[in-house]
């Protein structure tokens, strides 16, 4: 869309940024879009990387850019608002956080799962013995009765015995049981929020939160996730202008860049919501992977202004599904309405299990175990990933998820449908972007990228010397949203 | 709201019918809304009852009002449009149905369930026996393995099989599971409707979809359910005028009403719904306590225009909620995305002991067993109520529920809350009323009825003998529809 003229006595670096600047001020490049690479911009442009450096920095200077360090360029926040219905439009396929999730979900489909969200099963196999399953169906009224609208009262008590451990005095009454951490961000955002609201989110972040997002209606503010946390600033400019009602995030281990938050930017972040007057979603699918003593908000706060979202689908049993959510005291009896009206109750057989092992400290247990395992599988899937020339966006040593950057990838869509075709299941970085951008990014998730066959895969596929069908494709349909400045 | 000028040369018969005239065309007075009985109506205004009724039959001559044989004077459909808004505003409390789903499932509120939805934990206590649990839990990735987003597919196929049984070519694709009937409306609702949409529900009909259907700011035509099914002319009349997107009825054993819709009744509405152009959802939660061989929705169909809504929570087990829907193939898709994007997916373990169960015989068994105690205890309970002076609405001898009548009974919530008091739950009738109507109904659950000390109570506070506080006592501050005429 950039047309320079070579004859005019304006130097292409001010055509350039004067265009770039339309573009963004016709809101056709949305705040917290990423920009091409320097490299990419100046190919398409037929200029010199100079000219395109020169560029963006007569932007940067203006506060119109953000240059983020070894990240790339950003449309700053000003316009960071964007309108759900836009994402539709710059993300070709709408529902492929529905279509990834379906294929994350079916065993078959199949066999790396090195783009999954989920635990390989051996290394759940000891966590939930068949014993326990057996001695808790055989309690009385364990398969005849229904559990509490809330959920089961005795797992709700292990739940608040937990929070209490961090010093938060929670109660039990403060739990509501959910069907994992997706129905527990449904039932907040049906009782929290109105079709039209404003939130902000993590970007990148989680993706079936996104779609679930846009299925309400909401609007969405997008909120760059750096190395120790959230941008707070951009965080800050975005709360003022566009008053966002709830800001998720993912305090631990997020999903899907692997970083924390640091315990000074959670004090900070919780000072900004105070001040600016929004509440917060903490996810916390996964921090039960960190060390012990990580801060977490809901531990700062004592659930004030934060909602703590619990899940034990991912570390303890995604065929039990059980999560939950820990809220203000005002806050409760309008989620258990809104879990009433979804779904009626949650299964209490499965809330029982989930309290037996919890009470029987073997999932304690295990989540060490798993933690140590994964620290050494993330070192052997670091070194083959950097082997096959995916550079680790943020080198963090703990947790389930690497967010690898493939310099110069411009086909992803090809290259997971590629992958798929030899039984690879990747998950490409734009699907976890509001805003479309990250297209050179995919998550890997550590427990799985230990295969000689994927190592083989990602040489062969992303290595320039080799035969690189995916740079060479034509462009598909669907561009992200930085892509629509070429 | 009605004035008498007992001064007047009109007769005070055609001044009464010329007010409810005005009320009704003002909107004050709902189509499908119940006037007050005509003993009440004359008490109000102090004229005898023969000015009453003279004033009724003006307007039934009119076809303003409906006579209902047994039930009173109905605004006729004509103006049976509600906006919930009204509902809400008409009914007191709004969250009722969420407050006595909150009392049915919490076990230790009540020591006599008359007007719960359940079973009693002692008849469900062998369909699925720990050992059987034990057997799934052993099987390999039973606890590790998530299902798919669809549902576990040996449960679908078990489920479409069912359906083939009825003669429905209908397969495993066409099935979703979900955590209950409750869950299957949700997903219904919010994969074909929008906000401001139209829908047509039973008047009576089950009282937590009406919450549900108001939570996602539906508009409401009421449907009268008669003696043999939903009225299918005040149907017609709502459809031409409304265009209701979809109809959720309940077929067989109708919730509270008990009754069942004759087979030429479905064919006539499944015609109705083809020549209107409007989609149906069948409600069957309680259809396998009916006898072998009666007509659904569904099988005449066979998933064209119909939706069909399955459950397991009520006859199975409601510690393993499991529910499911089956669904015309181009809708598939989107309900499962509905499903991802509201709870992510559905807990295969549980999934997994229904499929035994089912596979085993021993539903089938049970439910036949479940069946004919039903009908032993419905006989006994039939003879206490009546001796409580509880009149049988509707005298129909299968099925869980009973439909009864309290004639005169004008304070039905101070009645429920001191029954609670002694340890008795009961359901009042306009809690499964979209327009606030059968205010001297309650619903009965047959399978809770023996208890001697409930007999106790309801002829003591039932009998007009007996000192009555039910009826002495103010009327509350919530009024159903019919009363905003007084």
């Amino acid at each position: 869309m950039i047309e320079l003229d070579r004859t005019s006595a304006v130097g292409l670096a001010d055509q350039i940024a004067a265009a770039l600047m339309g573009l963004i001020e016709r809101g056709e490049l949305l705040g917290g879009a990423r920009l091409p690479s320097v490299r990419q911009m100046a190919k398409r442009l037929s200029v010199s990387p100079f000219t395109v450096i020169a560029a963006y920095d007569k932007l940067v200077a203006k506060n119109s850019l953000v240059a983020r360090h070894g990240s790339g360029y950003y449309v700053a926040a000003r316009n960071q608002l964007m309108e759900l219905s836009e994402i539709e439009s710059t993300q070709g396929n709408p529902s492929e956080a529905v279509g990834f999730t379906l294929q994350s979900l079916d065993a078959g489909h199949t066999a790396i799962k090195a783009g999954s969200g989920f635990l390989p099963q051996q290394w759940l196999a000891e966590v939930v013995p068949p014993a326990l399953v057996s001695r808790v169906a055989r309690a009385q009224f364990a398969l005849t009765l229904p559990a509490p609208a809330q959920g089961l009262t005795g797992l709700r008590r292990q739940l608040a015995e937990r929070l209490q451990g961090w010093g938060v005095a929670a109660v039990a009454g403060q739990v509501v049981t959910t069907l994992g951490a997706s129905h527990a961000f449904d039932l907040i955002v049906r009782s929290v929020l109105q079709p039209g609201d404003t939130v902000a989110v993590e970007d990148p972040g989680y993706l079936v939160l996104l779609s679930q997002l846009k299925s309400h209606g909401l609007r969405l503010v997008a909120i760059p996730r750096l190395a120790d946390g959230p941008d707070l600033d951009a965080l800050e400019e975005a709360a003022r202008l566009h008053k966002p009602k709830l800001f998720f995030t993912q305090t631990l281990l997020h999903n899907p860049t692997g970083t924390s938050t640091s315990a000074a930017r959670c004090h900070k972040l919780l000072l900004m919501a105070e001040r600016l007057d929004f509440r917060i979603v903490e996810d916390d699918a996964l921090g039960d992977l960190a060390a012990d003593g990580v801060t977490r908000l809901a531990a700062l706060d004592e659930l004030r202004r934060v909602f703590y979202v619990g899940s034990f689908t991912k570390l303890l049993s995604p065929a039990l599904r059980v999560g939950y959510v820990a809220v203000p005291r005002d806050c409760v009896d309008k989620l258990v309405e809104e879990k009433i009206l979804s779904v009626l109750g949650t299964p209490s057989f499965t809330e029982r299990v989930v309290e037996e092992v919890l009470a029987s400290g073997r999932y304690q247990r295990h989540t060490k175990q798993v933690r140590s395992q994964l620290r050494r599988f993330r070192q052997r899937a670091h070194a083959m990933l950097q082997g096959a020339g995916v550079e680790i966006a943020r080198p963090v040593s703990e947790g389930l998820f690497i967010w690898g950057r493939v310099p110069g990838l411009e086909a992803p869509d090809e290259l997971v449908k590629r992958a798929l075709g030899e039984g690879i299941l990747l998950a490409k970085g734009s699907m976890f972007s509001p805003t479309g951008s990250h297209a050179d990014f995919l998550r890997f998730n550590a427990a799985h990228c230990c295969e000689a066959r994927l190592a083989d895969f990602l040489r062969s596929a992303l290595t320039p010397r080799q035969p690189a069908p995916v740079a060479r494709l034509p462009r598909p349909a669907s561009q992200p949203v930085s892509a629509r400045t070429s």
